[in-house]
């Protein structure tokens, strides 16, 4: 079970805690958490498209203490960098959270009210601050976005290992790489004479295809190209 | 000027071209371009908040063929990993995009319909697929929440110190790109009779093209290359 909750602080908007609960679901989070949010109607539901179940599990609660017992940790969120009354808070950004965040427990993704924020009582309980970094002249961002921007980063670092694996698996893997290499070397001695010419073409092509993410299967359909044009020119 | 253009394809909903104006906003990027989209009215405003002007200067277009011409560069956006018709497709993460940036050219960072995505053809034409990890049970995320996570990344990516290191690499530009298609298009109408592996080995090659993030120096090589096979194969 994953240890991360989305606690909205006060949300104003029903359709705000509609769209964070479509975001958790895009996402793969489940736990949502609402301390005295609006009312949940149509159009939270509506917002909330397949993410039903979550607006449904969502945990109300009366008042931040709850969040503050019921939580091993507290990660706020705050636009409010540099500013500002919270100068002794050195906010993260969300690609530290991650390793800020391996402290086992449960732990809560705060998020304020669209208007204020968190106050400042809030953002003291809390044991980090993260912020996103966003444009000085506009950096109010939508409620559901912040979320997505979290919890985006929050998977991207936590799946890092499962992306490298699919895409080993859809990578050409040496030996398919080599044998295009081969035929495209194959090519090249059958076009240049020149010792100079042939290595700057076969140096190129092969930075290139560090470079490529190319899959088995392209590879194979290249080198069949290469192959045929340099059996043929042999003849 | 940033090179980055953010291009809706058909969005349905004025509220999400709006929604999708503040996030541009939110993260300092400037050029909205609207392929047929809804008509702009009063929610369109409210939704764009504090980005009013992205709205008023979004560039409108008639159809996707402008998108082609006007970029150099085009980023497509996709949720169909692994699945799927576009096997020889390799999408990327949106943490990859950052050999991207650097181009020298105009991008385009193309966001599809609401419902349907980008069609086949759209997505033909672009030089390189992107897919944003989402959970498998839900992916159809909110398109501001999609255009979001792409700007973040972007804009995560752009402050980092390595990416100095990629400043001198010169990206071809869409001419040079072509030529290299056109001489790889040679050397396979040379090598093979029928149609079907002449459009598949044409297809391969112009998708790893697009991921390959090829400088003008190695395209100009690899074309003199396939340019001499061509040639003297016609002899």
């Amino acid at each position: 079970m994953s240890p991360f909750s989305v606690v909205l602080v006060e949300p104003r908007y029903e359709g705000n805690i509609g769209s964070v609960a479509r975001v958790m679901k895009n996402f793969g989070f489940k736990k949502l958490v609402l301390v005295k949010p609006a009312d949940l109607g149509g159009e939270a539901k509506a917002k909330a498209m397949h993410a039903q179940d979550l607006l449904e599990n969502a945990r109300v609660v009366d008042s931040f203490r709850d969040i503050e017992r019921g939580f091993d940790f507290l990660a706020g969120t705050t636009s409010e960098t540099g500013t500002d009354k919270n100068h002794l808070r050195n906010p993260v950004f969300p690609e530290e959270l991650v390793n800020a965040l391996d402290s086992g427990g449960e732990i809560a993704l705060v998020f304020g009210r669209e208007d204020y924020g968190l106050l400042n009582e809030e953002l003291k309980a809390c044991d980090l601050l993260v912020t996103i970094p966003a444009s000085r002249e506009y950096p109010t961002m939508n409620l559901a976005v912040s979320v997505a921007v979290i919890l985006y980063e929050i998977s991207r670092q936590r799946t890092r290992k499962e992306y490298r694996g699919l895409k080993k698996f859809q990578k050409a893997d040496r030996i398919e790489k080599n044998v295009l290499l081969d035929r495209y070397s194959d090519l090249v001695d059958s076009v240049y004479d020149q010792d100079f010419n042939r290595r700057l073409a076969k140096k190129t092509f092969k930075q290139l295809m560090g470079r490529a993410f190319i899959s088995g299967r392209e590879a194979f359909n290249l080198a069949g190209v290469f192959r045929k044009a340099s059996e043929r020119k042999r003849r």
